[in-house]
């Protein structure tokens, strides 16, 4: 294995976008357990949005991730690192404490291109409080270009720890994702290099370790790919592909039978066709969780046909 | 796209060995209207193996695929050939009609590496009725070094059409399929090649979609993945990927909702964890296919535990 990878597991701050963060408590802290036991380098336990900015109807703890919560949570942290995620103009940097007082290690800034002189600001905020930063470019298919090549000599010149390639549709193929690499080694040198997936073209998997082949360090999944939509690259395949003693794939495997499974029974995530036909227009997956929420849930021909005679795509929300 | 691809779909065969070939004549005439509408090149109609060598109890007529029966169920031949697949020791050759007499294309031999010469004989003879034929390599992640170069040699020598890789355990990652392609490709440079995946690791659209970059031409896929155990690169992918003018994916999806969601209701197939863990042990997946017809279907740890302490492979059957 290479030794500077790192594997970030998503399942809570990813699959929180498929029950609106409803975990219980226990859920979390076992899973917080089993990926200690398994040797995962960091959690992502969710959001660390402010409840001042969004919604907070129906909306779980993990949306938010308050810092005396997340310390009840997991009172004594184990090897394993917390990160959290914050989006652009949804999170109050005055609430957020300084490093040494939180149980967060990493708080990922995820943007699109058009706000990176604003995640840019947020990670020097984060930077000085003392965490360790990421940028996460979201829907990368639809950011390539000149663009792309200019927020990137910025995130270079930034405090940011990692620039993260994000295929949120879930469109990119390993040509795709090797352009890309490339384009981010070429701009951002300075800077570690994180991959996140998602599964609507079954690439999320191939996608991943073909970045990590590539020297990709940091390496985003979820357990049994909880995720949107699609889902993610499952951790469970990445710790068999690692194939490294620093890694024990099986308290994931627990796990998937105690807490993943009965969760999957009642709601909906991984490959499914609609997905699919989303990944190959390189639309937001938006669309496709309708559906699959509707009467036609598997009427993908008219889905298909739908999407086909949509001649620009949605705006980017 | 490249020119000379051809996609073969092999639902009715590779899917067959989920419901011992159960299915009914209006399911495989629609798909066979449906593969020709969507321009797919060859329809993998099932085995042409002999009923005198193999048990009949409860299998449906695919396994055999008589000429006069196949005759009746598609009467009028449109663009797609069909192929079927014949196993070592259960045909007869004798009983195979002359191409001209048939509505069999191809003919393809499935082999185990130490069967090679028997393959070869079937393919002479097959050849000589004025078949197209395959060798299909099974189980090639156990064939490796010195006895697989040997083979494809005499491969190479033959008059067999195409030489095809198969990942029957679906335990194969693009660099295994890289060095695999450098074999075949070394040893028997004469013969098209072709690829088979099986999806236990989400690699199969992957490692086939890697093959046709590295110009194999022969791509098997299957109608939302049908196959044994993880199943296969799903037929609806390719014609995504490829892109082509030549292929129309709409007729795969509307055959996805009007026949092979029904069927998905009542059989299982396609990627679990269960046979990820056989991918992960390089192993045949029937030891996964038994756990979930259990009761311990889904006892993750236990079957790794289980697989982890067995010290030498099942021999292969």
């Amino acid at each position: 294995m290479k030794t500077n990878v790192k594997v970030l597991d998503c399942t809570i701050r990813d699959g929180g976008l498929v029950n609106n963060w409803d975990f219980d408590v226990d859920f979390v802290r076992d899973l917080y357990d089993s990926l200690n036991a398994a040797g995962v380098d960091y959690m992502e336990i969710g959001y660390k949005n402010s409840p001042k900015l969004v919604d907070t109807e129906g909306v779980g703890p993990w949306r938010f991730c308050e810092d005396d919560f997340i310390r009840e949570v997991i009172p004594e942290k184990k090897n394993t690192k917390l990160s959290a995620i914050v989006d652009i103009g949804r999170v109050e940097v005055d609430d957020i404490l300084p490093c040494e007082e939180s149980s967060i290690d990493l708080i990922r800034v995820a943007c699109y291109l058009k706000d990176i002189d604003k995640a840019i600001d947020l990670v020097e905020a984060f930077n000085k409080l003392g965490y360790e930063t990421s940028i996460n470019i979201m829907a990368v298919s639809n950011s390539l270009g000149l663009g792309l090549n200019e927020a990137l000599k910025k995130v270079n010149e930034s405090p940011v720890d990692m620039a993260y390639i994000v295929d949120s549709y879930g469109s990119l193929y390993n040509k795709d994702i090797q352009y890309l690499i490339e384009t981010f080694k070429k701009y951002a040198p300075n800077k570690k290099l994180g991959i996140h997936t998602h599964n609507n073209l079954q690439m999320a998997f191939s996608n991943t370790i073909f970045s990590y082949e590539q020297g990709v360090e940091f390496l985003d999944t979820s357990i049994f790919g909880m995720g949107r939509g699609a889902g993610n690259c499952p951790t469970e395949l990445i710790l068999g592909y690692l194939n490294s003693t620093k890694y024990d794939v099986r308290p994931i495997l627990r796990v998937i039978e105690n807490r993943l499974l009965p969760l999957r029974e009642k709601l909906e995530w991984g490959y499914n066709t609609a997905y699919a036909i989303t990944g190959l227009f390189n639309e937001h997956p938006r669309s496709a969780i309708a559906i699959r929420k509707s009467n036609a849930k598997n009427n993908f021909l008219g889905f298909y046909d739908k999407l086909s005679s949509v001649e620009t795509h949605e705006d980017i929300k």
